[in-house]
């Protein structure tokens, strides 16, 4: 049980906040969940601040009062990262939604941590230029940066970690930090933007961000191929990377995610293993780019090539893609799911892969396979019962022994999802008792009270 | 004066590594100079481990004597990085020198950080792989890691920040920690391996790196071609970039160091400004990039459009690009040299560029400019007279001039060299004193003792 927030404590925060400060239970709640399965963990209060100011003034005072702060963006995390361990003031970024400068030129834009990728999106359409990275998610860019998103175009274009330039972020003495400056790199000391990309809220509230945007492709091709089994989709994945050639999506769909894409979005694909490919470039170099992809894809069997050329059709596919997760939990109506986030290694993957659906059947969880596989990356999601605890069970011992696996492969226990409140164990097993030691002197030293999220990434000292 | 090392420490070291331990005068002379202008500051033993084991071996050694340690690679920093600021031991990392693995599926090859570039390069010849950084001299991966470094290439195929997938470091604890797995992404906890990248030797001593590897592109092409003033390269450059046209180099070459050129490499290039570039891709492709570069060129009144397409006229080219830092200190024998490294936004590139020409006019200075400029990164290369205070005055002040300049538009003081011994004052500028604060705290949380190549980047807590 969290002790009560203090009279006091909650006078100074109506007085900054007014109407924007709310300590109902239903809005607590709400802010106590995410996607994840865990029960709700709810703040004592919601705060939506609208400046950077506020938000240090809010810093200031939950520190005075040793209140435990929880960052919140859109509430999309997979693991838990939103939920008030220990209660105290959730901070909903949402209302920090504007943008705060486009600099075509240097294919930059400057950001309130609160604007979701699509709304930057929709923004940016009439500059012909665009911002790659999407999660499942219109998650927000605040919540981007801390949990190191990417998704399917990270192939090409990177990660989080490669399209932020700079931070501006409160940290835990309220204190208000550039963590770099515009320039497109730079040498000039530790790397301040990187440890707090994938931070997790952990070491200060992010209250702006510089992304990296890129020219909208003269030319753009979409296609799905089907293929009689797994082992000829990951070979192709495989070798088109091995060959250098820069496609722009490459993704994997397993014949049970078919299933549950044709159901959810009015599509007619066979049910089979597909890849899902997108091709950048001006006219010439996607046809070149097809070319050797097809003939890949023939050599290993793919087969059913279908173009989707058109901006529509190529929307409607993608849109398809990226409500798989949603689509998934239509399969079984009430379900929860919980989602792996293996990433090996690619010359490892098919063996990864086929290991994990061989794991599936035994286990009779019903559980659509898809992936980033360009990048190594793939998700299983398995679809619970969550009244079922030994459903419960059984996709959580499936969930080890495939990050058991992917570690053995040298690969990662998340490859985008991050480590949140689910995989602290797992990450002692990557980085080793030693790494884990560094993350936590750094965590202490940068916030010695602990209250910038708690109880996220690791354990803290014991 | 530095306390004289202890016998026992010193019986300790040549029992544990014999006749790789030097405490003669000229050997440590020789590892407390580098390619700046400090005066030499001489470890008082320099080691040469061979292995994990005996870096953990010194490591703990040092720790337990309160000795200072300085990690030293091919001694080619610009910043005074590898002076022995307190005395002590410096590790002299060249004998570890083995390629551990090549891993050409999964495009990464796994080093000992005494590796140079050029001696990876030579490695993957027949594997169809190249490594892309390329600072001037022919660093050491470790040393590359240790200073963020970057090169001709970094516009298309980006820094070590975005080419190393992970680290294993010797901890100031003398622990061994892996700061990462091998998948393409991660995002596993706190970003260790980009901590580590950067950090100037201060956090640890880097034992082995993994990095990526880039396929060899199926065809290559370079030119370079002369405009009558700055402008008109500089615009031409940023307009190339904001095309998004994938230049794999390109690079700014001005009058003085066309002159340079020309005598110490023997070619006959007209003496103006002038961009070289090359261009990576298919047959097809590089056709493409070559005609939109070449309208834009000549929109801008570029001029002598030379082609470079065999791979000895390229090498010939890049040769004396390369070149270009020995070159210039022929143009003053005798001469020392001070060189600049800002890096801004692309779109303030030109008015930084052309405003420190006119600096350079007034100083009287003999300075050749060069530049990264597809990333907004160029350096002043100042020949001084180290006898001749005046000069080091003038050289000082240009480059003061130039730091403030660079970062009132929103750009670094260190593209790529770090800031070393020389520009602390400019870091604090940079990212402000709490900023610094925020590295000098995970400094001290990581090596309380401060003996990981101390003084360097900031000073210590006061």
């Amino acid at each position: 049980m969290n002790p009560p927030l203090s009279p006091t404590f909650l006078d100074r925060l109506r007085e900054l906040l007014g109407d924007r400060l709310s300590t109902s239970e239903a809005v607590c709640l709400q802010h106590g969940r995410d996607e994840s399965i865990f029960e709700a963990m709810p703040p004592q209060a919601v705060a939506w601040p609208t400046s950077t100011e506020e938000v240090v003034a809010l810093v200031k005072l939950c520190r005075e009062h040793g209140v435990p702060i929880t960052p919140y963006g859109a509430g999309s995390s997979l693991e838990g990262h939103t939920l008030a361990v220990r209660g105290g003031l959730t901070l909903n970024l949402q209302r920090m939604e504007r943008i705060l400068a486009l600099n075509p030129e240097d294919l930059t834009a400057t950001l309130q941590p609160g604007v979701t990728r699509k709304a930057l999106n929709a923004a940016l359409r009439d500059q012909g230029l665009f911002f790659p990275i999407d999660p499942g998610a219109d998650a927000t860019i605040g919540g981007m940066c801390a949990t190191r998103a990417s998704g399917t175009n990270a192939v090409r274009y990177g990660t989080m970690r490669e399209n932020v330039v700079n931070l501006r972020v409160v940290t835990p003495d309220g204190e208000v930090v550039d963590t770099a400056r515009r320039a497109r790199k730079s040498a000039a000391g530790y790397d301040l933007t990187r440890l707090f990309v994938g931070s997790e809220g952990t070491l200060g509230v992010i209250v702006e961000a510089t992304v990296r945007l890129h020219p909208l492709p003269e030319h753009v091709m979409a296609a799905v191929c089907a293929f009689p089994e797994v082992h000829g989709a990951i070979d192709t994945v495989v070798q088109v990377i091995q060959m250098g050639v820069p496609v722009a999506r490459c993704e994997f769909v397993d014949a049970v995610a078919i299933r549950a894409i044709n159901a959810f979005s009015q599509l007619a694909l066979p049910e089979s293993p597909h890849l899902f490919f997108e091709f950048h470039g001006s006219q010439a170099g996607v046809k070149e780019q097809v070319e050797v992809v097809e003939a890949i894809v023939a050599d290993h069997g793919g087969q059913d090539f279908q173009w989707a050329a058109t901006p529509e059709a190529r929307s409607r596919l993608w849109e398809a893609r990226h409500n798989v997760y949603f689509a998934a939990l239509q399969l079984r109506p009430g379900c929860r799911s919980i989602v792996t986030d293996a990433c090996v290694p690619i010359s490892r993957l098919a063996d990864c892969l086929v290991q994990t659906a061989d794991d599936l059947r035994e286990s009779g969880l019903i559980a659509p396979m898809v992936g980033h596989v360009g990048d190594g990356n793939f998700h299983v999601q398995m679809l619970v019962d969550d009244a079922a605890p030994h459903e419960l069970r059984a996709a959580e011992a499936l969930n080890e022994r495939l990050v058991r696996r992917a570690l053995s492969m040298d690969g990662t226990c998340t490859g985008e999802h991050g480590i949140g409140l689910h995989k602290q164990g797992f990450l002692v097993e990557e980085v080793g008792a030693a790494g884990v030691d560094l993350m936590r002197r750094i965590k202490h030293a940068l916030d010695p009270a602990g209250l910038m999220n708690p109880g996220k990434v690791f354990a803290p000292h014991a």
